[in-house]
């Protein structure tokens, strides 16, 4: 098995890009990314979207984008996992280059989904759920996220404020993001004073839903090293699975496959969670960054909450630096890749006033559903 | 990289599913290959399937699937490629187990395509094409097809007749088909008063929109060969693409994915056409019969349609050896993973009456859209 690199990086802002299409979008950041490498084209474009079809009515986007893109008869198929589109399009660049089939690969997450609005988003959203069993019942992810959220609070003992940091911390960071969809800090106070979206889940517990494209470009670490001056290597790739209803999980906690993609990921690194500087989580729900530093092994089961005030740039464990879903946006079907992004920056030392001083080993981690399927990678330089 | 083996296939017939939803049909083909390799599980499940989100409302299909296959946490996710999905499903199998990353891998493809009826089915399936420049313009798969075997017809001076042996053969070879949803035969004389879908495509030119599961199980051929007595290997696998629109073409009937995908995989198999027994290739229309066997060097230009008489099961070039899209049906994102199985079945001289004589090596070749994107395999004894 080949050992694999990111040489190339690119992105677009992440926010309301109505007046540009999915397959401009996409192209955007695939140009961006080849003009980083400073290199012309590559062998295959895997895209991770979820909602190409139920949104803008256009699937089969990955032919599409590389004709745009300039890459026209080059590999190239969509990957989709839900809002870890964007994370099992890195794996499956990955497993690519590392078997040895493919030099080099375009790893492009690319979302609109604000092309619609309202009720009609919502039923467009949701086709990512149990269709059969929550969706049809008008369950939507913030009301599921609420649920576990509400239960979180009362099995564990504790009070809204408790995800208050998550929140403040993200837009602290995405604040100095210009990329980010939300500049704006949040105020002391304003938290708690947050409209609901699905009681308890508030304004600023969730997400928003954004458009934008981000791209990395994957090649064996024995060529990457004679094409860039610095290679950020994949040294870790993890995935696993779960139930998409949350009615169907053993544990509600448990997270399972959080907790067994992050083990795959770290072991085959040959690194403990003490080497890791920073930690891109999938924050769509302050509840979510909870249950994930539980399941990732970075708190006792109950306490992920506890870890509020060790998560800031300068703090212990990092998360969300570039202010995350919640503040730099979410591109549901991108934001997997921009998580392998943002890392580089980090890595490459070139996070500019997010950058986490002497980043040598990031984990991130691509989530669909509701812990349905996850995908974690481990960078390091 | 490592060479990858079949170990394992299963199938559901291919017709009407109604009384059966997504994720029940893909559970059954998933065990029906476990129960054909004679192994409990696998560690990774690839989805191919195209039309989840617009036709069954469901996307993020692959965890689903995997839990109601009682398969809960292993590695899941969808490849979408249009009707291609389940040949790039089939390649990202095969990349997978190459690599050494993954042991065993299931590769399913599943499409409910026939829960839609109706302009609302068509408008669902036309989200492969390019929304932006065809589909918005009420261009649909037939008609573009229809353009294109218009044109056929004039650049090369050929009749409707021209195209008739490629119907009638994939119907005489379904009707030895349990599993095939239509097993008629085309009497004589019934395919010049067929009706019209878009002039000069007739109902005879076109595939059947269908329902249906198939599943094929990869490992490493290592592995393989202490696991079954007969493992059927990979040894070409290739990957191009196209514009999605056919306006954008430089050729119309160059069916440029197809030419490169076919030399890419005939090269990594280091075969040449002459040791192909059989060639399971796209026949959702007999132009794209005709120019697949032009584009992928089986014939000259302008010529693939006089091949027609030489594509039997006892001839020199068997197709649709089990009635092909046409007559099996066209589980659409299912297409290219019925295609493998039943290579599998010829290779190991199971195929009963559709059984191709002596059958060592065959090619297999999954398009989506009119040649949008190619996934051609070699697989050999």
């Amino acid at each position: 098995m080949r050992d694999v690199a990111i040489i190339g990086i690119g992105q677009t802002p992440v926010g309301e890009h109505w007046d540009t299409s999915l397959r401009a979008l996409g192209a955007d950041a695939v140009r961006a990314a080849l003009d980083d490498a400073g290199i012309p084209a590559v062998d295959a474009l895997y895209v991770g979207n979820a909602y190409g079809a139920s949104i803008s009515s256009q699937s089969h986007l990955a032919p599409l984008i590389a004709d745009h893109s300039g890459l026209n008869s080059i590999e190239a198929y969509t990957i989709e996992s839900a809002e870890a589109s964007g994370g099992a399009a890195l794996r499956a660049g990955y497993l690519a280059v590392a078997s040895g089939a493919v030099e080099t690969v375009m790893v492009l997450g690319v979302e609109k989904s604000t092309d619609m609005i309202g009720t009609a988003r919502t039923r467009a959203r949701s086709v990512s759920l149990d269709a059969d069993y929550e969706a049809i019942h008008g369950a939507t992810q913030p009301a599921l996220a609420a649920l576990l959220m509400r239960r979180y609070m009362h099995e564990f003992g504790v009070e809204l404020s408790a995800f208050e940091n998550f929140s403040i911390n993200a837009h602290t960071n995405g604040s100095k993001n210009a990329n980010a969809m939300y500049k704006n800090k949040i105020k002391p106070g304003a938290f708690a004073k947050a409209p609901m979206i699905a009681d308890p889940v508030s304004l600023f517990d969730s997400a928003p839903d954004a458009d934008g494209a981000a791209a990395v470009i994957l090649t064996s670490v024995e060529r990457a090293v004679d094409l860039v001056p610095q290679p950020i290597r994949i040294t870790g790739s993890g995935a696993a699975s779960d139930t998409l209803a949350l009615h169907d999980r053993d544990d509600l906690f448990g997270m399972k496959a959080i907790t067994l993609s992050t083990n795959k990921a770290l072991m085959q690194a040959g690194i403990t969670r003490d080497a890791i500087n920073l930690f891109e989580l999938h924050d769509a729900f302050t509840i979510l960054s909870v249950l994930a530093l539980e399941a990732a092994g970075f708190a006792e089961r109950g306490d992920g909450w506890r870890l509020a005030d060790q998560i800031g740039l300068e703090d212990s464990l990092p998360i969300s630096t570039f202010g995350g879903l919640k503040s730099r946006g979410n591109p549901v079907g991108a934001a997997g890749v921009y998580q392998a992004m943002e890392a580089v920056l980090q890595l490459r030392g070139t996070a500019g006033a997010n950058q986490v001083t002497d980043a040598k080993v990031a984990l991130i981690q691509s989530v669909g559903g509701l812990g349905s399927a996850v995908f974690t990678h481990v960078l390091q330089t």
